[in-house]
């Protein structure tokens, strides 16, 4: 491969291959350039650093995670409806990850323990969106909510068993389903509007 | 010290000096037992296995964390003010092991990760404490739930940020007081009766 057509993305999934072959502790920038038959030097023109890299690939695989998410943003839906549909799609979008491919899912574990600052991005992102939805509900009477802020943010902290990777060893249990509607039902009626008493 | 006067309190607390003397991995009976000045006969008379031992160790431990749910239980207050309380309590009884004495709750961890019954059982007991104060707060038309048991379950899950240790690392940010408040804020909202429509 000549370094002149040689894109980002290319980077990032020959990263991700070599991740899961070596594993995070060992896998190494020139391991990457040679899986593309490229110098060292024309990943760093991409990427100025090892941390940079890894942090490029971390985020690229939870943008993919969370591309599910878009479409029921854009759903014209009720805002309860949409709320709950949010909620299904982040957990079941992480649950597959984990399920699916446990190795890749653990190896991306540890990259996501050392960037930091790449995750409070994201989860300050998903936070943004349920406070959209419950925004967007509250305006039309569909939901309640005194702090939309607020309430995004105890949603989000209220489905951390669901979604939160450290809880993946128990995705797979009996009953799991259940719980989570029960969870579900609860948040809803927590942010249902009630008549003027 | 001699056999005749050796309980099973005194040799949980020798056992717990020692797996944070030694750490989980290395300590062993003999070590409890020469701990004691005592034959570690004396310790197995008294529990069958290391793993009875460790077990037992580890049941204390979660058993003394709790102890403050039970004044909580036993007060004369609204259930949904019991509620907050109970939660309020569990979170803070965990937050300050984990503070407190941070070696000591790291020990705990990989006890816990091995005592799968035990915490279990524990779970379960905290889940029946959830259901009690619903289904209590149901009978007083104070909360309602049309199955307080679905309901426990959904508020235990609700605040596993706040409980699970594995979020210990996240309890000393800013704003977890905060964030805690929105949660249960959301929850009673959850759980409040409402006239009917």
């Amino acid at each position: 491969m000549t370094d002149g057509i040689l894109t980002s993305d290319q980077i990032l999934a020959a990263a991700q291959d070599v991740l899961r072959r070596y594993g995070p502790a060992k896998a190494t920038v020139v391991d990457v350039a040679r899986a593309l038959g490229v110098s060292h030097g024309s990943v760093y023109r991409h990427f100025p650093s090892k941390t940079a890299l890894r942090e490029a690939v971390t985020q690229r695989w939870l943008d993919e995670s969370h591309a599910v998410l878009a479409d029921v943003m854009s759903a014209d839906t009720p805002a309860d409806v949409r709320l709950r549909d949010w909620l299904a799609a982040l957990s079941g979008a992480k649950r597959k990850k984990a399920l699916d491919d446990p190795e890749l899912f653990a190896t991306y574990m540890v990259l996501v323990n050392e960037a930091s600052a790449v995750i409070d991005r994201h989860v300050a992102d998903l936070i943004g969106q349920i406070e959209q939805i419950i925004a967007t509900g509250v305006a039309r009477e569909e939901l309640a909510a005194t702090d939309p802020a607020a309430a995004a943010r105890a949603v989000f902290h209220a489905t951390t068993a669901f979604h939160n990777p450290v809880h993946a060893s128990g995705w797979s249990r009996p009953g799991i389903e259940d719980d989570f509607a029960s969870l579900c039902d609860l948040i809803l009626l927590g942010l249902k509007p009630r008549r003027r008493e």
